[in-house]
């Protein structure tokens, strides 16, 4: 079900929104709003940490480093947050790319990506915060 | 001057967005709306890095480091942008806290903070994304 | 070839650093210092623009969502950056969560994640900052 | 009291570490993996929550907004951290930046920029994180 909802804006603060969705490429200014709203809740669920959220863990590493692709298999295996898919690059002779979708409590998915980027051979690490999407039509 | 613009959300897209301005105290949509607009402008401006912005350096360091208050002082003199103020706090017996405030074009308030931050002493820095409000009514 | 170099700091600090190491569980100082190292290089990649990088765009999209499916597989297809592999989560009846990676100048792969995240029916899209790892040993 | 440690590293990676230093102005390593350990130790003050931290909150407002110099007043009265210091920038007829640079729990000092930068009139407002430098040595 759609709701319309209004705002009152000044002339000129509307007038550089518009220049701003131009520049992002927005359709309309309601696909904008719509955005900037989910965008903000998508960064509490991530805060209040109760409801499960996805996580995207990217991990760049060198796959000769002895060891190391037991290690990432044991400590995905042993992990709360349950892993969804993970997909595997190759780079180039030594460096693979290796993306973890995982699904959990935020803890539960920063505690994996802490355990997963802290590894000997794991160049480059990060967690992307993403989202069920469940509530956030 | 102002003008009135709406949105189109789905029902529970809008009553989480509701929910969200209750945490935080917001006292209405529009105000809300018009926070996160200002926030992306905001953002963008640093990026763009035309117009003038104001910057907040935040400096904590020991002043009995030999030579540093000497230094700091030099690399303000020193530098393209232009610098509004200074606030210095005394937190204790070998720590200050100083706010510099800072006007110019994002790259020369980079390099400002570049340059200070990493001077021996200071123990913590960082560079804060101001405005100057001109065009955010 | 492993090169060893040596730091000077202050005991405490080089106490807190080892509760950090512990609590993130790393195995050593050195991987530890390495990582920040790094991750710092990773970050002026991304700023200073020349060399290619790796991205992780990470898109929640509902697929019910009409002509969604074909807008963002046209624009895959039309950017300038190089699109190695996407994968797909279905993760329940509406909503799905894709992971595009791509290859390319960091302003090339920002100008796709752009159009990608901005699409209707995309409720949440983000682009996280990797590396081809080719310089970090 | 100063303490050496070493770290091994390949040396393609030590290079381009000092490309890094030269580039933000750094005068040795030393300095250079202090700042990034201290850095890591800031933020983690910070998600941890419990020691008190330095924050500095950036307010850009109107002041010709009726009520709000009242209201401001009246939150930065009430508030539990306390706060250290106020620092006012005239920077034209209308808009004016003001400091606040408080001290708390990350949690208190987060509910204080949260009351601040939601006001009617505020038009950009941010929190970054600082430190006591107590335990940075």
């Amino acid at each position: 079900m759609l709701e319309r909802f209004s705002a009152t804006l000044d002339a000129g603060l509307l007038e550089r929104f518009d220049g701003l969705l131009d520049r992002h490429g927005y359709e309309n200014r309601s696909e904008a709003v719509r955005d900037l709203i989910r965008k903000a809740l998508v960064a509490e669920e991530w805060q209040s940490g109760k409801a499960p959220v996805m996580g995207v863990i990217t991990l760049v590493y060198d796959h000769h480093q002895r060891n190391l692709l037991n290690r990432m298999t044991q400590i995905q295996h042993d992990c709360q947050a349950s892993i969804i898919s993970t997909t595997h690059v190759h780079m180039d002779h030594h460096n693979c790319l290796e993306i973890v979708i995982v699904k959990g409590k935020p803890s539960e998915v920063r505690a994996l990506a802490d355990r997963l980027t802290t590894l000997k051979g794991v160049k480059s690490g990060n967690l992307s915060a993403a989202t069920t999407g469940r509530r956030l039509t």
